[in-house]
């Protein structure tokens, strides 16, 4: 028999950072589109790929217009931040008491540890990241991006001040199949009295790397991607955008400071411009794999905002959906939802094909 | 202030199950559709909702059709099950060597511990579920379903023997919402080496909770739901269907034997009815909630199939994405993704909406 091959053989691969396992099936990809789909719209996106103006009346979030609570915006010229007027947490609200799910014939132990609860306060933002409606980070320029970090770091800062909030998680969605149906560009900002499970089985795992190796997990990630090259996507003196070992969606990216950070708001002047020269790149590239507006979420884990001595390591992740072309995304479903996570081509012949490509937007090489 | 109360303010829950949280936010369920969405296609989906025929000379999987791979398909007369043409994962591959992922500047145990990969073996089958191209099990009685659930059952047995299979998830992705693009009701095996990180989860929980409680998690569960009686949606002699205190999807649902049994293919012939009929109501529910074939995805956890004195509590999930309408659904991204799953209505308001459904499909009663 052959040799094993990461591009032909199934295999699972284990993500140190968050503790779990993802199965890879690369030779899936080499299926015929068609395969059982042979209702191919079933599977498109919209491509939502007509050029915006840059001002629209009706948007919210537009410099000068009206939000649904009859609030006016400024006339913005950079980044704009308003608290979310439909925020998932609030900074006020009464005890939970956890004796308030008794009833008659369960006794009490049981109730309670069957049906644990908790409330959770704390407040939402949206974070406006260009005046102009028809931009997105692809098309903005490091110095227009580097605002949007500034603007992040501020945030930080800001919200470390606040009672009942201990933890940010600062995010964008981005496109329709990402619901976000305002593509004004903005992000959003969720603060938590309690760290939300995703950072917090990561600070779990670079604790227990900690304890073990005496190093960062992710300050010993960059040093071996730097040698291993064949996940990197680009980088630049202070940042470095890989697709990880153990990526979920197929073009997923991990954007890592070389040097190390535990949060936003102590990042250094240098690691502000070099975070914004990575985002510029890297959005742009996605933009340009499939020529069109790249959907995504993504967001950044850092420390708990009032713990300094936590070992969390600063960095970004993007999880985007699309796998073929503009309209053909990958679902997780189905065993993904029921079994474990599963992608169909590895993280180095994702790399490639991101790094391949060029930096300059295709809107632009277009005209 | 007044008092703590699940539908006004925001809480976590945590799923004892797979020991996670998920955050409720059932205020936001109040906000006006509008809300950021000024663009209310990009929430939309296709509804799908033109009858298709019985039989379609092109589908893959109709009775004596050609599949993709030249085979031609039996003119079978209930269920109908074959091997994945493109599965995910096969039978034979060569062995994955750890040593492999070593490099020039890398300490090996460096790389080991941050490059941990395994190979996986395994096999993927497809099952229709019924001849008639236009069926879905909201459409189809209990007598029917029954064979579906024969027809798992015999599976299992069957993979039982198998070598390099000791897991089968068996599930079902439906709609096209679902990345399901054949409607022809079918679901899918996919069977491996190892135990999937969902069940693995689960059985750990399990286990926990039996070495402390000397009792079943989901015996239990099923004790105190017949008592709550608010997240009960149907049940039988032998079932019960309800909303998960911490339910993640809209509306979405476990299914549990009231006896204790640990497989499918363990199940007496009183369960495999008593869970066809459920099916059955569930699902015809489901469909009538926004007048609209339902998309979801929904799959069966047992017991690894080589071990049988395996805690597991056999069950089934329904992952329904749909939130509001037919075309309106609950993206988990951003915050879900880089925080925790959150959800904006509660498992007791979704379970009520649920029960007072009736069970008479909508395209029968319009008639
Ligand atoms: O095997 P299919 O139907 O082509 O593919 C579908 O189900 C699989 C298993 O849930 C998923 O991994 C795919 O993303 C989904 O499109
Ligand atoms: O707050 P929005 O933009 O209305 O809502 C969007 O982002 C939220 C946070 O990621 C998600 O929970 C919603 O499902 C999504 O539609």
């Amino acid at each position: 028999m052959t040799d094993f091959d990461f591009t032909e053989h199934s295999h699972k691969r284990y993500n140190p950072l968050n503790d779990s396992w993802i199965l890879c099936s690369p030779h899936r990809a080499k299926r015929p589109w068609l395969g059982m789909r042979w209702l191919i719209e079933g599977q498109q996106e919209s491509t939502n790929d007509q050029q915006s103006p840059s001002y629209l009346p009706d948007c919210f979030l537009c410099p000068g217009n009206k939000r649904i609570n009859g609030e006016q915006n400024p006339k913005y010229e950079s980044t704009f931040v308003f608290a979310n007027d439909f925020p998932a947490v609030k900074d006020q609200q009464p005890e939970y008491d956890p004796n308030s799910i008794q009833i008659e014939n369960v006794p009490k132990d049981l109730a309670n540890r069957l049906y644990k609860a908790q409330g959770v306060r704390g407040c939402a933002k949206v974070v406006c990241f260009s005046p102009d409606h028809s931009k997105t980070m692809a098309e903005m320029n490091a110095d227009e991006i580097v605002e949007i970090v500034k603007t992040w770091k501020h945030l930080a800062l800001e919200l470390k001040e606040m009672p009942n909030v201990n933890y940010a998680v600062m995010f964008e969605n981005k496109g329709s199949a990402m619901g976000c149906s305002n593509p004004h560009p903005h992000g959003q900002v969720w603060a938590t009295e309690d760290v939300p499970q995703e950072p917090a089985a990561e600070i779990k795992s670079l604790k227990k790397y900690q304890n073990e190796h005496h190093a960062c997990l992710l300050c010993d990630l960059v040093k071996t991607e730097l040698a291993f090259k064949d996940r990197i996507v680009c980088q630049n003196d202070s940042w470095i955008c890989i697709v990880p070992f153990w990526a979920i969606w197929p073009f997923e990216t991990l954007l890592l400071p070389k040097e190390h950070v535990n949060s936003i708001d102590t990042i250094s002047e240098k690691q502000q411009k070099g975070l914004a020269a990575l985002l510029s790149e890297i959005t742009c590239k996605y933009d340009n794999l499939f020529e069109t507006s790249f959907p995504y979420s993504m967001g950044l884990h850092g420390a708990p905002l009032k713990e300094e001595n936590s070992p969390m390591h600063l960095h970004l992740h993007f999880y985007p959906p699309l796998l073929r072309s503009a309209t053909v995304k990958k679902f997780l479903v189905g065993f993904e939802m029921l079994g474990q996570p599963q992608r169909d081509l590895t993280a180095e012949q994702a790399a490639q094909r991101l790094r391949d490509l060029p930096t300059v937007h295709y809107k632009l090489s277009r005209k």
